[in-house]
């Protein structure tokens, strides 16, 4: 594998730039939570953290939450909270309902909603990237809002790899 | 503050999008750090953890490895390994020697650091950015080192988070 950020077949100039940082950060990612049982991907640290497993549905909610308001223009339908909700929001409902999967389950949800955001990005282009939108109530542009849903998944990453170095030492 | 992923003045085009990517890394691990206590930049989670305060000077000391690397051309010398071996590769001489700072002690280092960054950056320009360089026996580019440079931070802010939260379960 290269390890260049620049451009990238299939996506004008800019958004190549985004995805070949996106690429990154998802395989970094699956690295570190390689090789990891059921029973690992649900163990809690401590009775307030989240699981690794939790976690990794927390990295696929986001860009899933994000797809649904930039790409569908929308909020998400009930099905869809159903879904995502609890990984969306974490905390309690996700300790108790983000359990007994395993990693091919994550994996999966990962790939699956990373599938979408290609395929988007394949379509737009640059002038979009740079388009003002709403963050948060601040001023931000669809491109920060990318570079959000990646450096999510890598501040999630890090603390992926404390949980999984405290159950080395229960 | 605008959260936008765009140009910078005094910057080239490129090295603008990535300093505003390193701007907003900065914020928020300075967020994520905020009021904490010499005391509380000390607490070890577990023997085998680093301290908030270690995590913040391995940000500055990461950064100052690929200057000394990349614009100075030349690896460390003794006053530098003196000053930032720890920092770089924590572990056991890690929890050893850095403690007993104040949060203003880290965050001095990290922009005095930072600023040398910035002041390099201004002279350079975005044919520098995509040459290619080698990163850990990898093909690279600069663009992509400095990348790193940014998602390591955000990789131990995420670690930085949770080990705050664990302060207030202790």
């Amino acid at each position: 594998m290269d390890f260049k950020i620049s451009e990238l077949q299939g996506f004008t100039h800019q958004i190549g730039h985004l995805v070949s940082q996106m690429d990154y950060a998802r395989k970094t990612t699956l690295d570190a939570v390689k090789g990891l049982t059921t029973e690992e991907l649900d163990f809690l640290p401590s009775e307030d953290f989240n699981s690794i497993g939790a976690l990794l549905l927390h990295i696929a909610a986001i860009e899933k939450g994000f797809q649904i308001e930039i790409f569908d223009g929308r909020t998400p339908n009930q099905q869809e909270m159903a879904e995502w909700g609890d990984p969306y929001s974490l905390g309690e409902k996700g300790r108790q309902n983000i359990k007994g999967n395993s990693l091919d389950f994550y994996i999966n949800k990962l790939e699956e909603v990373r599938q979408r955001t290609l395929q988007e990005f394949a379509k737009l282009n640059d002038k979009w990237l740079y388009e003002n939108r709403l963050w948060d109530n601040n001023q931000s542009n669809n491109y920060f809002i990318w570079f959000h849903v990646f450096e999510d998944e890598i501040n999630h990453r890090g603390q992926i790899r404390l949980i999984r170095k405290m159950l080395s030492v229960r």
